[in-house]
């Protein structure tokens, strides 16, 4: 079968053709139906995270069971399913309560999933090591629902962890309405009636946000007159919870300023900014953290929202043939929403 | 009556006649057991916190009713009560939660409480703002309680907020074994049965922990073999939550690297250190914070702690007279657990 | 000024001629704006709860300050504000955290509230015995506000307690859309992505809860049918939450039914109904509850919901004068959303 | 092999020869060190639970791994396990989070678990379906571990729902001191400082639990005296958590009676009784739950006190063909502590 695949650090992903997977006992095989392409696929293939090559690309992924190995008994042939991405130990106390994204032994595993030191789901089938990592469907568009595994699923762990802090009286702000961001706002709107404020350097971003229904929308462009807007809407209380799906250094300290006491600065985006957390700055009280991912359970509500109608991802659909040009054009700048790739 | 008092940022504190207040409408006044002597007095004598004199010095204030203000029906002349610190609005919807050492409103205040920025506990009589900022003693020792309001309530509140991580399997570390730290391993042996390590880098120190009945007391001055000894401890999972009484760089940089995955870094000690928070480092999920002292209820909380023997502070008493002196001993680093003033 | 007393059990509501009070030390008169007409005055009319009388009735109110007791520095007159409801003794635990609906010392308290057992809001002017009890109302209009102080507060707080259950794959059944159930399915979507099914024997009820929004209503006069419809909807899992805000016998059975594991069942209303609950029956890990009104700050937080138009309280406004002919109204079914009385 | 077999309802189990068991894929064989007696069994032996036999009895179970099943890599033939007991269907929700003892598809099951529908562990080998139902022990003694499966486990997981409430100023009631409430007593005083009152109509066991050093033990024989004894103790505020072993009316309206507003009222023993819960009777806000066993991680917790030294089950230890004998002690109340049969 036609597969994307990573070789080694700092070459260009690679279009081959590789051997179809069967599953041994406990595994499953899926035929998948869409391939969500990630920025993080651009880490993946630039920097040296450890990972061991080759193997088949795609961590966000989605599709129908194909073939089920002896002993699986609690799925059908032809189930739709999204393939949980984090891959943990499965028997750690973390992982017993679905939280592979924070497995207690991820130091002594060979890989982190599916893409990601493993072959993931850039392929006609994608071989998945245990029934424990499959998320029904139900009657959700595989293809629509690939990106959820990973561009839903990050924020809504992110965010579900600040809801006891979001209040009708509280004020959220997240910085960047991107690919994380824009499920951001979807998810926060379901999930609380918290004053919602979106904040990014790009107006079309901003409008994108309006689109969605949020009334606050801030340009960060200058920080200070930002930061002024914010507190004005805040109160003295000052933001509860910031969310920023940038993560460089302008916007982690655009957060650590908005924030007020008792609150919660959440970092998800990775382009190098650092937090630095000294006495009162940010505020007294405030939680600075930098999550990762989500747990099982939380994927299985995520694809509950979607079905419900309630968030919905922007995806623009690319035959797997296309993968190395979708990845010029992610590199370009040139994807708009989602793009995922089709066998 | 006599009084220790702040005058301006950068003079020695001074001893003083001034009048004994009388409680207005919703006020009380206290007839002063004993008033606790903090490092942080020092900051306040030394550094410019915006804090305007002169003001009579003390924050941790124990006594008894001595007289009470019109309108205050709910308590009685002669009961024993400790002074809640943190004076907040008392209005905000945090400040209505107890919790006033968030208090919305901080900024625009023009005290943070009694003995900072308003008039303290070491003098003869204290007159708290309203009665709301009192908890009853029963039959506790008020010179003993006296340092429980900051020395016992700052490293609770701390705990508090991690005890849903601190089950049996979990291991928690506190660094800084003197006033705050040999509060947090009582509170913490009384709270959770998470696996307990003491750190310090002072033998002496160490020694006392393992009086208070903790099993693993670690030496941090080789800092790479520490964090090796604590690492074999907790196993693969790291730490679960690390309490930081110092707060210095180098014990900031060690919970950093000792903590795990979707764990908690407490910072308490304001010795400068900054804690820098990038991807993965300390790891994912952590929860950084700097918390500031504790709420009304938690103060009950702590004197229930006391009442019931699970906690003591050590306390050695001087007459109020001698406070400058003792003010000495404390920068000279000669007083061992609390020193309290009783006038 | 003119005023609604109650006089004794048994006796009907009087229109008399009273004294306008004046706040002593630490107190708030109110010029009141509206005082809702609640099913619970009946009660308090009728059934001997233990209030002494003469006193005002009206437990909803809210109005402007009109003058502020010696020591009350927080509030201004003219401050648009709400009058919490459930008096506490202001000092336990449970008072500090600003739920005063459980009160440590209720049994020993002369009185419940504001009309209940002290005097209430159906007069030109309330006096509030501790500027604690108020909440600022903003621009929200008090007459719009004040049924919000207990038909909105009440399903808030019992609703609130429930959110960690209520994920996205949840289901949630309101029984009963009346005066406190119109509310409350106005809440839970404002708060949670659940599935939600409005519950009611009364078609018309349905229609109302259909036009704020519900997808599913369901008629229960037939509970067999009643309960196979739910079970369809929220599958084998049973539903997550129940709140009855009837409390009838046949509601409370069904509410039992109809939840499945790990779960919780809340009765609101007060018609008499007993859960019964035996092993397994409801379900084993069902939490079952009967609370009682809210905190202050769930009451700010309410107060927040309805400036941002999450909720609104459908209100029909009547003078004073008339409150002998709304109570009989009130009694004969006749009243539609609530009724506040306008001095 | 030598195994206790239940046959049918109302019939005596039966010591019979059966096959040893051999995994298929994803499956592993225990050989059993040790398999506690309960007083559950005698329920299945002798009332209809839809229970169809034959099979082998026993479901406290813990030994040494025996042989792995194809597809089960993350353990080693000889490490030593607890079985863990409620088996769902390992899919939903709930089973995700290792609450397979809620587990929302245990309706269209056909087993409860080894011992309770399927093969349990009163034999030299049980087979085990899935690795994801095996806990650790490390170096602590199986046969000691075997009851914790479920006489630790079961109150663990009821007194863990019930710590946010057991803070140092509360007070918490154990009824029944018996085979598990024996553990809750040293479970409790492992994880939180609540004021702790053991209570029990036998003096023997209020001696034992003085012995496991609770200060308060009150014989409830004269509930009356009982209820007014523990209300002396817990002050206006009532009992703040109540935990019930018994189960029968009088412990079940004696720990009703007890509890205050805002706490909560925990059935665990299954003798008939029946908590009648109308309008603040309890009292309001008291949440009534009847929880069932534990989850995994919850036993995973319970085997880190074990392993620390925190709780201690009382143990009997029987050659297994004196299963028959045994049972018949159970029925006649000769057995202290927890039977453990030993193949």
């Amino acid at each position: 079968m036609k597969a994307v695949r990573f070789i080694e650090t700092g070459k260009p992903a690679q279009l081959a053709d590789v051997p179809a997977p069967r599953p041994g006992p406990g595994q499953v095989s899926i035929k998948i139906a869409g391939a969500g392409v990630c920025h993080s696929d651009l880490h993946v293939l630039d920097e040296e995270l450890g990972l061991k090559g080759p193997f088949v690309l795609g961590h966000e992924n989605a599709g129908h069971i194909a073939a089920l190995g002896e002993g699986v008994r609690e799925w059908r042939e032809g189930d739709a399913v999204a393939v949980y991405g984090p891959w943990g130990c499965g028997r750690c106390r973390t992982c017993q309560t679905s939280a592979e994204n924070y497995c207690e032994n991820h130091a002594s595993l060979a890989t982190m999933g599916g893409g990601l030191g493993s072959d993931g789901g850039m392929a006609e089938y994608m071989l998945v090591p245990s029934a424990r990592l499959l998320v029904a469907l139900g009657k959700l568009d595989p293809v629509a629902a690939a990106p959820l595994s990973d561009a839903a699923l990050t924020p809504y762990h992110a965010i579900k962890a600040a809801l006891p802090l979001l209040t009708p009286d509280a004020t959220v702000v997240v910085i960047g309405i991107g690919g994380l961001g824009h499920m951001a706002v979807q998810i926060l709107q379901a999930l609380t009636p918290a004053q919602l404020i979106a904040a990014d350097i790009d107006d079309s971003k901003l409008e994108h946000a309006r689109k969605l229904g949020v009334r606050h929308a801030i340009n960060t462009r200058d920080a200070d007159a930002a930061a002024a807007a914010i507190a004005d809407l805040a109160g003295p209380r000052g933001a509860t919870a910031v969310f920023d799906f940038v993560g460089a250094q302008a916007t982690v300290d655009l957060g650590a300023r908005i924030v007020g006491r008792n609150s919660r600065l959440t970092v998800v985006g990775l382009a190098g900014g650092v937090v630095h957390y000294a006495a009162n700055n940010p505020q007294y009280g405030c939680q600075v953290t930098i999550p990762y991912w989500g747990s099982r359970t939380e994927l299985m509500e995520v694809i509950a929202l979607a079905a419900a109608g309630r968030i919905r991802a922007e995806v623009e659909v690319f035959p797997l043939e296309q993968a190395l040009d979708v990845y010029q054009r992610l590199r370009d700048g040139k994807i708009r929403g989602r793009a995922v790739l089709r066998p």
